[in-house]
């Protein structure tokens, strides 16, 4: 076992109807919300409109800002920053996916260090604290609502990556499976496919960590088993309440533990389509993710071969890999570019960015450090 | 899956020679530390020395309270909690295993709130922040030093029970698998029945919680691979640090969610052990959870099956009973009263004190409200 930090925050508040609780929490933070949410979604499903409520009853005063996008901008976050700014907000309230949460940590820093959104994506502040941030999550998927990272897109320098500081875990997180009842198949599936890319970046980390390991394969093996009964069944709150929580443990750190780092350059991967195509991101993973665990193969051989027998009872590494691309098909997930329309001739445009963007250089323990970046577009494109 | 909060503020610092980052941590907390710790292991293994020569250097002012005993008393905590207000420290520093730790946290509330050990642990006081708790683990079993749990016994009045606070969660705990690997074999037989128990009754508690039920198969499966391995190689930092995360996780939260409640009446029934008979907290344990288990047989058959498949494979609730028991002794520990040399002759006075501090009787959720206390304490002599 490596040595590690384990530290998270954030208090989940996790069940039905359980916003109902919201106000009584965000009263003992201050009196001035900024309410960051996404578009029609969280209006549909009334967690909007609950939250609303709730800060009103509070005696909250609520500013919003609204539109944020399920690829988040920074131009967004700016606006958001600049209308908290204006009235003097002391929260940020999010409502909706990990895009709108993600926006709302950049929001909370620029905030109260009064500065732009990409200098922290760039890591150039460094605040002790933040205005508290509060999620009232509405989507089972990236984990954010109990993590400290933050992914937002520059859609003028063409680079998306993911930040991290400590000051950006939500203070309360409300997690009612209800309002993810209503989330269409193909985005049900995409926040699965991006839950167990989360739980493979931590397992494909440095570092022999077994209970990590046995934790991984739950994960796993919980969404594998309620996923496609989910799809299923969509507005099942049980299985939302499932998938929910599984995604929740996914990413928020208790995966980690005993590692040194995790293997991320599936998401960076998957980033560089997001930035191309607009490509959503849990189905830029499905993609990216087994073109990765081809591509690195003889280096993880042993991985795969122990994640096949937690996973499936079979130790064969190229047997993992195809059950795993099988499971992604199973909850309607692409797993080649050419699923989701784009085709062989775009190959140079993404190895460009892939150049321009450093895409395996971030992390110096990172096992992709020499990875092939035409090799593994072409496996993206395999029949 | 039943609502619930997830919330663990807690800062884990895991590994070898981490307490070396102890001085810079306490120095952001105050100036002034409580010192406590027990007899002489800590002072054997360098625990005592290390986290002394960290205050030091850190230029915090330590006095010290030693002593506290392994089935910690109310006296102690009073007595430590006098010398804490008299020098008005603003930390308390725990150095040591559970009992030490959960000593600290009622004298971290005494401290604060001027009151009596045994005020706290009757709920008297509802204190909304107290002085910070930093703990250096030196023995892995009660996963105190990641829960806001404390158990003290009262001598007086034949008392032992654990009393919750949030407050109590330390602030930062230091663990250094190093500094256990001198503990005999004996308590690491001990601890090793705590984490188990720990799970278990995480696991019997009401909610069908499917993702908290792989987590406890993980943790008692990382158990039962690594516990036998490491009472063969005692010094072993490896097995060690794999033991020590494993009891932290064990209790900290992480198996409660998706659950009303958990089913603790073992450790209720160990402490009546440990009041009369001074019973180590694992041993005790050892032999009340196979007594439980089978006087509940009837109403957790089903949850027997379960954990017989999650961890053998094998649907027979009698033989999963049959299988821990034969994993305790396995790790030497006791399982039956007569292991430990408690003859049948003492019966009465154990189902007494049992009747007098009305065992089973606190939580009205308890699967055992209508426990037959004759017939279990039988089952704990039971050949």
């Amino acid at each position: 076992m490596e040595n590690f930090i384990a530290h998270n925050p954030t208090k989940v508040h996790f069940g039905k109807d359980i916003v109902g609780q919201l106000g009584e929490v965000a009263v003992q933070l201050g009196k001035k919300a900024l309410l960051v949410y996404g578009r029609g979604s969280v209006l549909r499903n009334g967690s909007y409109q609950d939250t609303k409520d709730q800060l009103d009853k509070a005696g909250i005063e609520v500013v919003e800002f609204s539109g944020i996008k399920p690829n988040p901008v920074i131009e967004d976050v700016d606006g958001a920053a600049g209308i908290g700014i204006e009235h003097k907000v002391d929260m940020v309230v999010a409502v909706g996916g990990g895009s709108v949460i993600d926006s709302a940590k950049i929001i909370a820093i620029c905030i109260t260090e009064q500065c732009s959104g990409w200098d922290v994506m760039k890591g150039l502040r460094d605040p002790k604290s933040v205005v508290p941030i509060l999620a009232v999550l509405t989507l089972a998927a990236t984990g954010s609502e109990m993590n400290a990272v933050a992914v937002v897109q520059n859609n003028k320098t063409m680079e998306k990556f993911g930040y991290r500081h400590p000051v950006m875990f939500p203070s309360h997180s409300f997690m009612d499976p209800a309002y993810t009842c209503s989330v269409p198949a193909d985005h049900t599936g995409y926040g699965i496919a991006d839950l167990i890319a989360h739980v493979l970046e931590n397992y494909f980390g440095q570092g022999d960590a077994s209970l990590s390991d046995r934790f991984a394969a739950s994960i796993i093996l919980e969404a594998m088993e309620y996923g496609p009964r989910l799809m299923n069944d969509l507005n099942n709150y049980d299985l939302r309440a499932r998938i929910m929580w599984a995604a929740t443990t996914a990413l928020n750190g208790l995966l980690s533990c005993g590692r040194a780092n995790g293997e991320f350059t599936s998401h960076a991967l998957g980033h560089q389509l997001s930035l191309l195509y607009d490509t959503t991101h849990g189905a830029s993973l499905s993609i990216a993710f087994p073109a990765w665990m081809k591509h690195m193969k003889p280096k993880i051989v042993h991985r795969l071969e122990k994640l096949g027998q937690d996973l499936f009872g079979d130790t064969s590494a190229e047997r993992t890999i195809e059950r795993l691309e099988s499971f992604f098909r199973q909850v309607q997930c692409p797993i080649r570019l050419g699923d989701i329309g784009i085709t062989p001739d775009k190959k140079d445009e993404i190895v460009s960015l892939m150049n321009k963007n450093n895409v395996n250089g971030k992390n110096p323990d990172n096992l992709l450090n020499d990875l092939d970046r035409e090799q593994i577009v072409d496996l993206m494109f395999a029949e």
